[in-house]
């Protein structure tokens, strides 16, 4: 299974891609690709729209994933960057779609719960975790990027978790 | 000049049409179309962005505006509702981005004072005001597709204003 997580952000919105394989020891996390779209604040919002979505689309297309993972938005945040950050979040689930690929969404808690096994985790140990489980010198930049491979991690924990109960 | 308005909603997606033509008597508007984007509670969220911004793109190829107007939007509600909203926000203006059209926002009290002449007018005032203003026997419904209408004629009152201006 190949997953695509992304982390959606208004000013970086981070991708990962992540495969799981089957060995003689078990699931082996594998890591393909991460990087994020940096968006330029110069640029009008339908500008910067345009671009998430022709360069997610253009990743979701090259890596052929299965499945696309995403944050679930909770808020401490107001109103203001709620719809900002919705927005990029409507673009990117609108590429998945588009490609014909199903989107799973899950909260920060079972995202970092899945990688760190703490759902209160800091970010810098997500980070860590991350490198750690796909076997990189170190986290990929920046942190966005980072944390879409955990979202892509924690849907390969639950699509396992729901496998066994199957089982 | 033909002006694409569309007023965002997590249930109804409201669009319509008006072009502005001069004639000897001063600058005439023209209602072209209206209607909304229904969106259904039972599927999920990528399929009813999916949903929103194909049936914009259709309409935008079909009815080739020069702009596109969309309302700004202030907070009363709850961050949640924002991020919804600004997900559908995000694909319409990523429409007319991938159009090629330029998205001009108005705050909903530009909009009211354009149409009614009042910033704090009620909602009934502004759809009685549209049909009067494009000659309808009654304003469309649902009231989105009124709201829209009422968006493209402040794009209009406005770009006349500016030009004006510049004489």
């Amino acid at each position: 299974m190949r997953v695509f997580g992304i982390d959606c952000g208004t000013e970086f919105t981070g991708y990962g891609v992540v495969e799981v394989s089957e060995t003689t020891r078990g699931q082996r996390l594998n890591y393909l690709c991460a990087g994020a779209v940096k968006l330029s604040k110069k640029d009008r919002t339908p500008l910067r729209l345009a671009q998430v979505y022709s360069e997610l689309t253009a990743l979701l297309q090259h890596w052929q994933p299965e499945v696309v993972a995403i944050e679930e938005v909770f808020f401490s945040a107001n109103a203001k960057s709620a719809l900002k950050l919705g927005q990029v979040r409507g673009v990117a689930m609108l590429a998945a779609a588009n490609c014909g690929l199903p989107v799973a969404e899950y909260a920060p808690l079972s995202i970092k719960s899945a990688v760190v096994g703490y759902g209160l985790a800091a970010k810098e140990q997500v980070q860590f975790m991350v490198a750690r489980l796909l076997e990189l010198e170190e986290a990929p930049k920046p942190a966005d990027a980072a944390d879409a491979l955990a979202i892509a991690i924690c849907h390969i924990h639950h699509a396992q978790t729901e496998a066994n109960l199957r089982r």
